[in-house]
C-alpha cells in the first residue's frame, strides 16, 4: 500500500482537527482509499497543544527546515494563518517539491500567483479547499463538478461569524454591539472582529472562488466590500415585515460588461434557499449555463469541517498523480483585458425620515424619477411625538450610481433624511 | 492542445443536450480546460433527431462496431437507456479500452460489477455522475470532496417526477391521479409512470450512492421501496397542519447494526432544508463524521443539467490520466460480511377512523403502549354525520416491526381502523 507522509504546521483549531482526523481514520483510509496517511512531522511551538493532542516526541519538529528536508514527508499542511511566516514556510515546502495543503484564505488570495509559480517549477501540488467555506467542497465542485459550465453568477453566505450575528439580531431584535459581545464571549467572533464583520474574510474567499469560476485572476482589491457594523435592528425588522432576511452576501457575476464582485449586507427574500441558512452554516448558490442553479450548504468553519476539507485535499493529492494548477493565468493583479463592473445594478431598501408630510411623497418620487429609479414597495409610518414620519422604500433594480445620486439629492434637500440604505438581492 | 474524440450513443433528451453543450462550448473548453473536445461520431437511428441537431453526415455512424473501432474516438457517451442494448454497447466500448460516460442509472445499478470488471481489464475509464441527481455533482463529491469522512447517513429527494407530483398535490389539494395526469400532459411524468412513482428510479440511484458512501456494494434488491400512489390529499393536509411536508425520500444509513437503505414517502418538518426543495429540484443531505451536515441542491433532470454532468465527466476523464474505479469490491450481490437492517426505526404518522368514542383513546393508547410506541402528538376530529371520528397520531421513533404489529392489532379489533400510515423523518 502506498504510504504518504504528512507534516502539519500549526496545531491551532484547524491543524488540531486535521491531526485528530488523520489519527482516528488512518485504518479507514487504508481500507477505503488504499493509501496509508501517516503524520510524520508536526511543527508547533506551543508544548501544551502538542501534549493535548498526544503528539509523539519523534513526530515533533523543531524548525521548518527539519520538516521540508524530511524525506518521509510528502505533503505539508499549513495551518499557521497570517501571511508572513505562513508564506515563507509554504514557499520553502514548494521549493523542494513538497505538495502543500492550506486553509489560509488570506495567503492564497494574496499570493496565489507566487505560490503557484513555485509549485509549477517543482511540479508540486497546491491545494486550498479548506480556505473557502470550511467543509463544503466548493472548490472541488468548481474544478471537477461543474467545470463544463460557464458560471454566470455565484451568491453565497460564506462567513460564519457575520451570519451568526445577523441571525441572532434577527431572532432577538438586539443591537449589533450587544450581539457581537455575546458572539465574542462564545468564541464565535474574534476579540478583534474586523476581519469578519468588515467583510475582509468573505472578500478573500470571494476573490479565490470568483477566480476559479470566471477563469481569470480576480484580485482582492477588485472586490467591493462593505461590512455589517452599520446594520440596525430597525432595518432588520422593517425588512422582515416586507418578507426579507438580512445576510452578508458575497456576489460574483460574469456579464457582457465584465466581472462584478462584491461583499455587502443585503436583504434576500425569505423563500430564497439562502434565507434559511442560519447561524454558523454557510451556503453558496451557483448558476451555470447548463446546470442551472446549484447550491452547496454546510458548516463554514470549525476544527472538524475545515479539517475534513484538508484531509479530503490530502487524499486527493495522495491518490492522483498529476498536479493541476489554476485553469487560468495566475497573476498578482488582474489581466489587462478583463473588465470589472463597479457601477453594478441592484435593488435597494431605503429608510427615510421626513418631517413635513404634505407633498413630501411626490417630492421624493420626483427625485427617484429623475434618476430613473422605480419603486417596488413602500411603507409609511407616522410617529406622533415629533411629527416625523418614517418611510421605507424598496426599489426595482437600478444602478448603484443612480441610488447614490438620489440619496445625496435627498439629503441635500429639506425633503427627507436618508437614515439607511441597504441592497436587496431580488 | 490535447484533442479528445467523443462519440454519443443515442440522441434523446440527454444525448441531445450533451451534443449541444459540446458543440456550443468547444472553444470555451479549449480556453479553460486546455483540451479540444470534438464530437467524432454519433449513433442514432432516428434521422429526425440527427437533423434537428444539425449533425454533419461524416459524424453519423451506422453501427456500434464503427463507433468502437474508430481510432479518433476516445470517450463514448451512452445515452440509450434501458439495460439490453446499452449494456451490450457499453461492454463493447470498454472491451476495446474506450472510456465510457453514462447517464444510465438502471444499467450502472444492476451491472456495475460487470462494467467495472471490463473497464479494469482494459484500463478504461468508467464515469456515471449523470446517473444520479442530474447536474448535482453528488458522485464527484462522494469520491473527491467528502471522501475523508465516514458517511453516517444520507437523505435525499432524488426523483423529480414524484417531487413535482407531491409539490402540486400539496399546493392544490388535488388527488394523486389528477396531478399525475397533468404531469403526464406536461411531460414531467412518463406514459408508464411506474419507474418513478413506485420508487424504482430513486432506488436505483440510492443503490449507487449508498455503495459509494458506505464503501461496499449495496444492491438494488436490498433497498426497501414504497411508492407515492397511495398518498391522499387528506394525509398531506393533516401533515401540513402539523408542520410537515410530504416528500419521497431516499434514505441511507450506516450504523453499528448495519446498512439501512430505503425509498418511501415521508413527512419532513417544514423547517428542514429538504422541505423547501420543490417541483423538479432535487437535493441530497449527507452527514459525515468530520464535515457534519452537507447539502447539495439542484436540478435533478433535464437535457442541460444532465448534459452538464456528462460533459463534466468527459472533461474529468480527458484531463486526468488515471482511471479510478469504485473504492470497494464491486460485486453483483452484497459482500457476505455486510449486514442490512430491515427492521429500521422511524417516527410514524397514522390516520385512524374510530366509531365509538367512549374509552377508544385509552384502548388505542394501550395497543401502542404494549408495542413500546410512544406518542409525540395527536389530533382528534369529530365527524357528525356518521358518528365516526378521525384521529391523527404522530409517534416518536420506534421500530417498523412494532408499528406493523400495532396496526394489525388495531385493525383486527373493533377499536379503530387504520386508514393510512406514513413515515416521518424527524
Amino acid at each position: 500500500m502506498k504510504k504518504v507522509g504528512i507534516a502539519i504546521l500549526g496545531l491551532g483549531v484547524v491543524g488540531g482537527g486535521t491531526y485528530r482526523i488523520l489519527t482516528k481514520n488512518r485504518e479507514f483510509y487504508q481500507r477505503t482509499q488504499e493509501v496509508d496517511l501517516v503524520v510524520e512531522s508536526v511543527l508547533e511551538p506551543d508544548a501544551a497543544k502538542l501534549k493535548a493532542l498526544g503528539v509523539a516526541p519523534e513526530e515533533i519538529a523543531s524548525n521548518i527546515a527539519e520538516v521540508v528536508c524530511n524525506p518521509d514527508v510528502n505533503i505539508i499542511v499549513e495551518c499557521i494563518g497570517g501571511t508572513e511566516v505562513a508564506r515563507e514556510y509554504v514557499l520553502a515546502a514548494l521549493n523542494v517539491g513538497k505538495t502543500v495543503v492550506t486553509s489560509n484564505k488570506e495567503l492564497y488570495c494574496k499570493y496565489s500567483h507566487e505560490l503557484e509559480r513555485a509549485a509549477k517549477r517543482q511540479n508540486a501540488g497546491l491545494y486550498y479547499e479548506a480556505s473557502c467555506v470550511g467543509g463544503v467542497p466548493i472548490i472541488r465542485t468548481l474544478l471537477d463538478g461543474v467545470q463544463s459550465n460557464r458560471i454566470e453568477s455565484m451568491m453565497g453566505i460564506i462567513n460564519g461569524t457575520t451570519n451568526y450575528i445577523l441571525t441572532k439580531m434577527s431572532e432577538s431584535g438586539a443591537a449589533y454591539e450587544d450581539v457581537l459581545k455575546e458572539a465574542q464571549a462564545l468564541g464565535y467572533a474574534e476579540a478583534d472582529p474586523d476581519v469578519d464583520v468588515e467583510g475582509y474574510d468573505a472578500a478573500y474567499k470571494l476573490s479565490i472562488l470568483a477566480s476559479l469560476a470566471f477563469h481569470t485572476k480576480v484580485p482582492f482589491t477588485k472586490v467591493f466590500r462593505e461590512g455589517i457594523t452599520g446594520i440596525s435592528p430597525e432595518d432588520i425588522e422593517n425588512g422582515k415585515s416586507l418578507g426579507y432576511r438580512m445576510k452578508l452576501l458575497a456576489i460574483g457575476k460574469q456579464t457582457h460588461e465584465g466581472i462584478e464582485v462584491r461583499v455587502h449586507p443585503a436583504f434576500v427574500r425569505k423563500d430564497h434557499p439562502l434565507a434559511s441558512v442560519g447561524g454558523s452554516f454557510n451556503a453558496i448558490f451557483l448558476s451555470g449555463d447548463s446546470v442551472g442553479d446549484v447550491m452547496l450548504y454546510g458548516k463554514g468553519a470549525g476544527e472538524f469541517p475545515t479539517g475534513s476539507a484538508i484531509v479530503s485535499d490530502i487524499i486527493y493529492a495522495a491518490t492522483h498523480s498529476e498536479n493541476k494548477y489554476s485553469p487560468f493565468k495566475n497573476t498578482a493583479t488582474a489581466d489587462k483585458g478583463v473588465r470589472f463592473v463597479s457601477d453594478f445594478r441592484s435593488a435597494y431598501y431605503m429608510r427615510l425620515t421626513v418631517t413635513d408630510r404634505t407633498g413630501v411623497l411626490s417630492k421624493i418620487a420626483a427625485v427617484f424619477g429623475k434618476n430613473n429609479i422605480s419603486i417596488l414597495e413602500m411603507i409609511q409610518r407616522g410617529c406622533e411625538e415629533d411629527e416625523k414620519a418614517t418611510i421605507v422604500i424598496v426599489t426595482h433594480e437600478t444602478h448603484e450610481a443612480a441610488i447614490r445620486n438620489a440619496v445625496s439629492k435627498l439629503n441635500a434637500s429639506d425633503i427627507a433624511k436618508v437614515e439607511s440604505i441597504l441592497r436587496v438581492a431580488l
